[in-house]
């Protein structure tokens, strides 16, 4: 697209660096802001920035924070002994919108995926034994997307923990195989939480 | 959706309010920020404010404009005894892209559109007529959207030019009667314009 003002064409190109964003997109985007109030369009530039760069990770869960420790692990009436471990903090977001989980999380940031060059060393995972010693921790509800990946990380995380007196469960399945936890549906992803099954169980009737 | 960060939820909030994009894609935005270096966000925010504080329109067409007169205008190799007469500039940009129109613009700035509210008076028509005279305009190209308050457009401006000698088109029926402009595909458009008829033709075969 050829664009008479380099003013616009600057935005634009900024807009379609965005994720599922086109120039077309973009340009709609752009022709909105134009049209919005100055104030309006500094309050959304003023948000961005602010959020990119105060922004921190919470020392504990490693979740996304606006104060050293998140809001979730500083909330008093969270069940400590209950640890979700999940891959991302859009999954931490997931969870917390079905409202039906009252324990801690655990963002791994990633899962074990030999194909992308990711392994165990490159996640929360050292941190994980810690805070389930520290906290003693009860529970540890493997909340990864069902795939290849996600059982490798359960695997591994399982034996790695053995010694640890810390039952893990996994969410049940009610996702289909290969797909993304972020998108599923809040009922299904709830029930999934409420009807988690022991790993042995899990091996046995998902392996 | 809840956030457990007051700066992600202010963010997302500021994203979700750009045309056509929901929570989840604006989580996706903001968090793909999230990501990205510092200094890309600045960019970013950078070129939003700046396009919104910096941008003028054109004094001679109402196009968007980096002067107080716009590239297309001030440039000398267009032919200036023909105006192509278009609602937004968005519909500019459309025609620009077919790269096949080297004459001038003009942009109402709507259209007449009884329905909601919008008259002639509240159009750049008292320019259109300036300039007209002014630039001893040989032919004004009427592309608008091929519907019923593009149609009352064109024969109101038919009407209100007729003591000037001045040539009124209109972009060829290319087109879906209800389709918008500025989503039809360049060749379609490119065509339309090119095969531009006299508007008593027009209204002959497509009234």
């Amino acid at each position: 697209m050829i664009f008479s003002s380099k003013l616009l064409n600057d935005a634009v190109q900024e807009f379609s660096k965005l994720p599922g964003i086109g120039k077309k997109t973009a340009l709609r985007m752009v022709l909105h802001l134009l049209k919005t109030e100055v104030g309006q369009v500094e309050a959304f530039t003023e948000a961005v920035i602010t959020m990119r760069k105060e922004i921190k990770f919470c020392s504990k869960c490693h979740n996304i924070s606006d104060e050293l420790v998140c809001a979730i692990c500083a909330q008093p009436t969270r069940n400590k002994q209950q640890i979700c471990v999940v891959e991302n903090i859009r999954d931490v977001i997931a969870i917390e919108n079905t409202g039906q989980y009252n324990g801690l999380y655990h963002v791994l940031g990633g899962i074990i995926s030999p194909l992308d060059g990711i392994g165990p060393e490159q996640l929360q995972i050292e941190s994980l034994r810690e805070r389930i010693i520290h906290d003693r921790a009860e529970e540890l509800i493997m909340a990864l997307s069902p795939n290849m990946e996600g059982d490798t990380t359960i695997y591994y995380l399982v034996k790695l923990f053995k010694d640890l007196p810390v039952r893990i469960t996994t969410i049940a399945r009610g996702i289909s195989f290969g797909g993304e936890l972020e998108y599923a549906d809040e009922t299904t992803l709830a029930r999934s939480i409420a009807r988690r099954l022991p790993v042995e169980n899990y091996v046995q009737v998902g392996g």
